[in-house]
């Protein structure tokens, strides 16, 4: 028999105050739709965090740090466990401004968005963040431009290792406290984008948008392997998995959390076994994709790996 | 201003070993997104169990006993914390049949579904369930059934009980152990209900739909408050809700996870706002929808609830 | 090659004026994700309907008659091309709405539900609906029970027929007129079954759930070979789909629309691929899903086999 | 009474071989769910399109091209329907690979990737692109690269016209000759990217990531009105909705088909109401949201708008 019975599901039993590495020990022994594939997944980026020979990717999209998220992928960076950041605009936006000191809040998905014009709030699904942000997040945007070196010409993350330095908190500060370089191929859509079109009415820096494709590039030419933990799709997910085309080689390690869907063709949600056509990832990678909402699979998926990276 | 701006959203920030309590807390901080109202749901199904004034209404669809959801629902029962429960006909099949020793698989979504055919076996998305459960599952009904009272009318759910009273772990045992009553109006939905068809040329029972009708109505008018916790949607989601409607009352607790989505207009992905509209729900009900696979937010909700009702 | 790259995928062009089927022949050269899909299921209907061997199953689930879809059903029926309908209870509660008259209403998904509980109307995601239509509805159903062979045993499909003679518009009258039978499992679950239930406390008269299982089976077993057009997923489809498994056979035709997934696990998303597994639908059937919403896919789909068809 | 019941839902009636217009017609009449919403993007573009103040800005995310939608939109800019392009680079890499001759082909999602790979041929869901598409492709740009004014800056959408004056067929064919501007934010980002990588070897041609700023913000401020169609979400979204944020108007038309789901959080699921509590879309601007495949609604909605604007 070809496709063998051998591993029964188990029913799942619970029990007050246990861990999030036990429960994820339930859920991959009952191990079924996307509760198995998140114990895959914690399984694998747990494998991929111990092997010493794998450069890290970490692909950030949605609108994470809004609810919460960026604390985790700080962390990360922090702890070592990020060795590529790839992110969209946005949300390296909100986190220079939770990092200014301005907050988002609590709201309410169901409201009237014109009430929320009219009160100065901007919404993002049930988040709200007060338009004053915005104000102060121009200040901090350009004096930090009026500090980059005059005439001369900047990648993108070198614009924002730029940035992050002058932060003490969150994931571009952190990011340029461990030198993590933290890439952003679409920096011009986004606030921190509309901030440089401001400044560049008077300021005179060219940022090239293929400057850092050759340290890229050389990082996946010296890797000896690569693992990529993916949050969303978009350019983030994209821009990681197309990095290794130009080398011989192709992940080793892949893990995604999205809540796209493989069947609307887009790469948002394409399964990573797609990938494998591609090359992008390698024949005998460990992957895996759960389908769902990072808010919910992403500190669950951490919390458990961190369990296990202790034991 | 009528939108207020008051809780800040915390990032999260986990560590090793944490309870999957204090992950919710972490959750429930952040509070966006379906991690947000994953966290409401928590605290909204810890307040309708510890309310004694409620009466406790279970639905459970989807093919959540397959994938291991079921042993969270036997304990549910155990403990006291269902007081009716409405399942699809599937769900009690796989119930029956575990409980009859037979076993799923861990399997794999993406192999080719004829060479199973070939191979004799059922494929419930990355579930296997080989053939010969059902040669099982035929001869345990069949003995079942002979024993209903010959000539008289039952109803489904003291059909269920029947099957329940004669098994020994399980939802169906459960149930019938604690006389919590299972009600499923779409029975003849199930393999359930062609063993019964099968059963019924040569055995002359009367299995009438709507007996079971004014037991549930009863307990609606006779209830002092009503909670509702529901998993996926379907028939026991609007077998649910639509019981109150006969009463002057409505839900005070509802709590619904689901795959879903609510602008196709079914009721399986309507939001539980939809329900006030009807009066299903009451005006000042507590109440959340949580967007997702069941096999990852029931496991995590339930076990967070444990942890707070031990607290 | 074993993967042969045969067929171009030609770039769509319109233009102005171009007929539903026009417009899906450019479509089928596409030929990519649920656009392409949506294509076979074109052309897999059209050879259903003009197969003259088989039976002609049709489910209807989700709210599709307060969208508007009821009228294609009746259309269809009408038209000789549905033999046996499976349908969940609330679409023909509000067939029967409409048939006596009373008319659902564009309204707005956005709005206040406990506004339109005090303006006493329900609300079906854009949809309203006056509560005197229920109203209405219970005369009419308390005069047609009555109706009912006072002491005897009636099946779902008999008691659907009973109420569909009294109608003469709809899928209901439509049904009855053609002597097209109509399945209801979880006929209890809807306002049908409520009224019954207030019915029930002065008649007398016994709906047996399994009653219509003989008859349906008889057809499953004489059908030379049977097809499947689903509408969702819930009851009807796995009602439709179970049929066939107590025969030799299975579908040899399968369309299905639905807005639901595959990676949730439950029925309602699964591909009908999962179903030859089964046996539910035989190994050469042809047999398509697409996703999406069935308030454009199934107006277009059938519009198209329409035109085909008088080809 | 505050919500008014007033125009009530049409059954949908079908004729053989009515035009993509007249089923539009019966689908808005029905009005509801995503049938109702894409009867109203259909009169909003029609709108948009005829009103002569209208600057239209379309936004094309997901793999269109591959799936046949490139037709589509290159007939569109022909037609005079779009002023300013926003595009991900994948869509325009897989234009160019169709403009240089090589094809897309009809495939299957559900084979072997690993098999694909070792036959060269890369999957997009159900298309397959066999890999010496990307070998003619490297000659072609490389080539076209070479043309580029050594030592100088150039912007994207400079170096988008460039390659698309070389070009006689599609999407950046048309966009070169009829002097629409086409913006890719994220060009690194794709196979166009990684080409100009290879070329950056030995050619010195810096591109500016903001240069194109300027030129779309001097757009934006000029404009009397402006519309925005957008395919998918993602990067194209975000930066047409984003662009009149500097200016004191927003959106007064706009139209999204997107896939995605607004409860995750994303921008590219987002609702357009979200869009008008940041301004982006002005409070009165006509706005719908349709959600489902893009395969699916781009080519009914246009053809719809096509026949309407003869008229």
């Amino acid at each position: 028999m070809s496709h063998e019975c051998r591993v029964p599901v188990r029913q799942v039993h619970l029990k007050a105050g246990m861990t999030v590495g036990e429960l994820a020990e339930q859920m991959g022994q009952a191990g079924a739709y996307n509760g198995g594939a998140l114990y895959r997944a914690i399984s694998i980026y747990e494998k991929m965090l111990r092997d010493p020979d794998v450069t890290k990717f970490f692909g950030l999209a949605g609108a994470m740090v809004p609810a919460g998220m960026g604390g985790i992928v700080s962390d990360l960076i922090e702890a070592g466990h990020i060795d590529v950041l790839v992110s969209t605009g946005a949300n390296l936006t909100h986190d220079i401004i939770e990092a200014i000191g301005c907050r988002h809040y609590h709201g309410d998905a169901g409201c009237s968005d014109i009430e929320l014009r009219h009160e100065e709030i901007n919404r993002i699904y049930d988040v709200y963040l007060p338009n004053e942000a915005f104000i102060r997040f121009e200040e901090f945007m350009q004096g930090t431009y009026a500090g980059l070196p005059e005439g001369e010409t900047v990648s993108i993350s070198e614009l924002l290792t730029h940035i992050g330095s002058r932060l003490s908190s969150g994931i571009l500060a952190t990011a340029a406290k461990k030198s993590v370089p933290v890439f952003c191929p679409a920096i011009q859509d986004s606030m921190i984008g509309l901030q440089y079109w401001l400044f560049s009415q008077t300021g005179h820096v060219t940022v090239d948008a293929f400057k850092d494709m050759p340290m890229l590039l050389d990082r996946c030419f010296t890797a000896k392997k690569a693992g990529a933990m993916i949050i969303g799709g978009g350019v983030p997910k994209n821009f990681i998995l197309q990095s290794m085309l130009m080398t011989e080689n192709g992940f080793s390690y892949a893990v995604q959390l999205t809540g796209d869907r493989p069947d609307l063709g887009g790469l948002s949600g394409a399964t990573l076994d797609e990938a494998r056509s591609w090359g992008k990832i390698t024949e005998e990678a460990s992957a895996v994709t759960v389908y769902g909402d990072a808010t919910v699979l992403l500190p669950f998926m951490m919390a458990a790996v961190l369990e296990r990276l202790e034991q």
